[in-house]
């Protein structure tokens, strides 16, 4: 996607110019490495985005943009840390190639850099950008705790699961839109329905990542099909499956947890849950939330051809195939 | 010290009045123990007596004040882990009470909090106690790594010794004062005064404390005195006794290291220490940052009287036996 593209080398180009000083090197050389490990930089697109769909220039929210990414670098290094996660996008995660005191503080500084870049904001937006961000700050450390809670947990409803994903990782993208909108001085109004875009779309995502998961062609498919299987991860599709599953279905689902021909087990597992529905409950639940999303976006009043962009990016974002 | 009394009950009132949501338990339940451990509490009544100095209603600067302490606590909860201490005021600290991944969470929620305190602050206010905050979050850090960067070193000299105390634990102070400055409209020379007055008081108060461990009264020192020889603590005393000791009393000093005899170990220490004039020298370190920071405040343009808060507060700090 080309408009994708620039903006995304745009971004790049101003991540690789954030200055961090040399000394002390233990704490700034992670972050250096760190930074430019690449990612798709979803997060301050949309910032850019944000502002210009309300008439914005995009350079005004770059340093919002950039706090954006630099907060998600944060959480990124420590949830490496509590995820005990030997890498991330292919390299090694700081607190492997480094030690994990070195990630826990490299990690703190970096938050405090996304509140350095904020404050750079012109004064009159900065008591709603610190509002929004320190608010989605604290929902994202929120959802980051109730996943670790889920784990040791076997009674996690659905509706718990869906509001964890949104905490951990949609509200982020609903914050990142909504500073954009806050930087073009766009109505109250408008600002809610651009974050609820953002956030009905991260949910959208999340969902289809559980999905792609199981049932990713695993020809395209970077990691192993069925990881999350393997693992016992509570995903929305194992969720579902507790839910629907009956008798037999479900002491076999139960005994599979610890099956240990995984080839087996991922097969299995996917056999009934295709049987009882799963994977088409969890395809109409993303679809829905992807509704709602584009119904938010509809509902702002700004020119169509405005909007194309972001719907080119939600398109985007829920045709991948991996 | 009556008024230090009174400023204490008034922000450990408001500190137990901060909103922690009661979920995540995991979350919030740790917050809420850590921040009620008590302590002197010094940071957030300097915020008060900075904006007293220059006229400025301590109501007014509250907020600050509870956001100085909260990023203190929440560098506590983070170095506690990264020091693998067990208790800190006699308590279980809060990953061992918890475990270490809420232990890094629940930090880097009260982090945000502090930040959410801060934006409390008036419109006018927010860009230079923004810029004044995220610098000195910085350099705590910056002086945090230092600090683990020396335990590996055994070349440390005494300039970058000095230098991690200061980052470490005296700009904080400094920081704490000016925000409180900032907030009473005071000068920009006037802000720069009563940063550095906090900051040689606590690079004074740094001093000291290496000094106290080594020669503080038995009966009064609320520790095992010698504690930083018997772990071979790196502290103003034992670099300045590398740099000041001459061929026996060197090797005698490196033996000691690994002496097992602990009470010897102290003994033997202190002894070369004394005759090499190491105390002195700490001492009148000591006494030359007091003064610095004395002639700070002297140089404030207001009257003699608003000062003494200040000054008792400070030869309190001093004046400490434990």
């Amino acid at each position: 996607m080309q408009f994708l593209d620039s903006y995304n080398s745009y971004i790049e180009k101003q991540i690789s110019d954030i200055p961090f000083p040399k000394q002390p090197v233990n704490l700034y050389e992670p972050l250096r490495y760190f930074m430019q490990l690449g990612g798709k930089r979803i997060r301050p697109v949309l910032t850019l985005l944000g502002t210009e769909l309300f008439d914005g220039k995009k350079e005004d929210a770059l340093s919002a943009a950039l706090a954006v990414e630099v907060f998600h670098n944060f959480t990124l290094i420590h949830d490496d840390i509590m995820d005990e996660a030997p890498t991330r996008r292919n390299q090694p995660t700081v607190h492997t190639k480094w030690d994990q005191n070195i990630a826990i503080l490299s990690g703190d500084v970096l938050f405090v850099k996304a509140f350095q870049l904020l404050s750079n904001q012109k004064i009159n937006h900065l008591p709603d950008i610190l509002q929004l961000f320190n608010q989605t700050a604290i929902e994202v450390c929120e959802g980051q705790q109730l996943d670790i809670d889920f784990e040791k947990r076997r009674d996690v409803g659905l509706d718990e699961y869906i509001e964890m994903i949104r905490l951990k990782t949609s509200v982020l993208l609903g914050c990142a839109l909504e500073m954009g909108a806050v930087i073009a001085d766009a109505s109250a109004e408008h600002r809610q329905l651009i974050y609820d875009f953002g956030q009905h779309i991260g949910i959208a995502f999340q969902i289809q990542d559980d999905i792609l998961d199981l049932y990713a062609d695993p020809e395209k498919f970077g990691k192993q099909v069925g990881g999350d299987v393997i693992s016992n991860k509570k995903t929305i599709l194992s969720i579902k499956a507790k839910e629907l599953a009956l008798g037999e279905q479900l002491d076999t689902l139960e005994e599979l947890q610890n099956e240990t021909n995984l080839e087996l087990k991922v097969r299995t597992t996917r056999s009934i849950f295709d049987t009882i529905g799963v994977r088409q409950y969890a395809e109409d639940m993303m679809q829905s939330h992807y509704d709602k999303a584009m119904s938010s976006l509809e509902a702002i009043k700004v020119e169509d051809q405005k909007k194309d962009h972001l719907i080119q990016l939600a398109k985007y974002l829920m045709q991948r195939e991996v």
